[in-house]
């Protein structure tokens, strides 16, 4: 595509840098930004600027956050001895929305992946199992996606923990909340089947 | 949804505001921004600004441009007797890319649209009308959507100009180039039946 203008060509190819955000659709977003007022752009631009420089990350838990400690972690309210271990600041969202768990959060930063070249020094792994020794800790609850590098780094923690004061455990995997059992596959039918809870216990939610 | 930072609040809010890009999408985006170097949300949001605040638009034609006459219209090499009616930007990038067309543009900003508050006065009508009585064009080209809006623009253009000197065209509808009669509908087939051409002319191109 040939533009008329550097400035809207450079517009476009910035924001064509986007993951799923393709030429024709910066310039869809780009042409919009230019019939709206001046004011929409720069405050846009200012809140990504200052996102990016002055964004910090939870000391304790490495969820994002203003300050030095996240809201979470400085909440006096939460079971601080019930740390959730995550993937991403997105499954901090996700559970969070859910308003069913009252104890704090670990994210990783990723999963151990040797095919994306992402070995355990390249998570925090090492502040868990730290924080874990220190003793304050009482279970901790491993909620990665049910993929091999989830279920690898599943396992590496809990060979790292490697001590038996410590509950451990997973989130349950099983049928969808009004999913069909006719549609679920295999894996995941077979292990509600064997992961069954007694009855009363589904009473409760 | 709820989030650990007004930061990322405010530029996940300010994200959704783009058209076709809700909070999720907004979110994504914002978090990959997050993981690539501070560079790259610096200068998307430079590119933005400077887009935003020292776009021009041509003085003669209404497209965008970084300079008073855009590189269209300030190209010696280009037809200016022969002028294609267009309604938005993005049909002036899409006529340039076929290299089919030698002539200069009139960019009108939108199509006359009651319904939508939109009136002749709202587009760059008057200044198109006093390019074709400057006496310097032989013919206009009218490309805008085939719409009930686009033909009524059209025909309002039509009758303001009132010249018989100047040549009015409109750009061929018909059934496109590689689709299937059978799937083609009515209204177009119809016309481009009632339409049709020489075949020695469908040889040429």
């Amino acid at each position: 595509m040939e533009f008329s203008s550097k400035l809207l060509e450079n517009a476009i190819s910035e924001m064509a840098q986007l993951p799923g955000i393709g030429k024709n659709t910066a310039l869809r977003l780009v042409l919009h930004l230019l019939k709206q007022p001046e004011d929409q752009t720069i405050q846009l631009a200012k809140a990504l600027v200052d996102l990016r420089t002055e964004i910090k990350f939870c000391e304790n838990c490495h969820n994002i956050s203003d300050a030095d400690l996240c809201n979470i972690c400085s909440n006096p309210n939460r079971q601080h001895n019930l740390v959730c271990v995550v993937e991403d600041i997105r499954d901090v969202m996700a559970i969070e929305n859910t308003s069913q768990y009252r104890g704090v959060y670990h994210v990783l930063g990723g999963k151990i992946s040797p095919m994306d070249g992402v070995g355990p020094n390249d998570l925090y792994i090492e502040s868990l199992i730290d924080k874990a020794k220190s003793g304050k800790i009482e279970e901790i609850i491993f909620a990665l996606s049910s993929t091999m590098e989830g279920d690898t780094t599943n396992f590496y923690i809990y060979k790292q923990l490697g001590d038996p004061d410590i509950k451990t455990s997973t989130i349950a995997r099983g049928i969808g909340v009004g999913d069909e059992l006719e549609y679920a596959d295999q894996v995941t039918l077979g292990r509600s089947i064997l992961n069954r809870i007694p009855f009363e216990n589904s009473l409760k939610s």
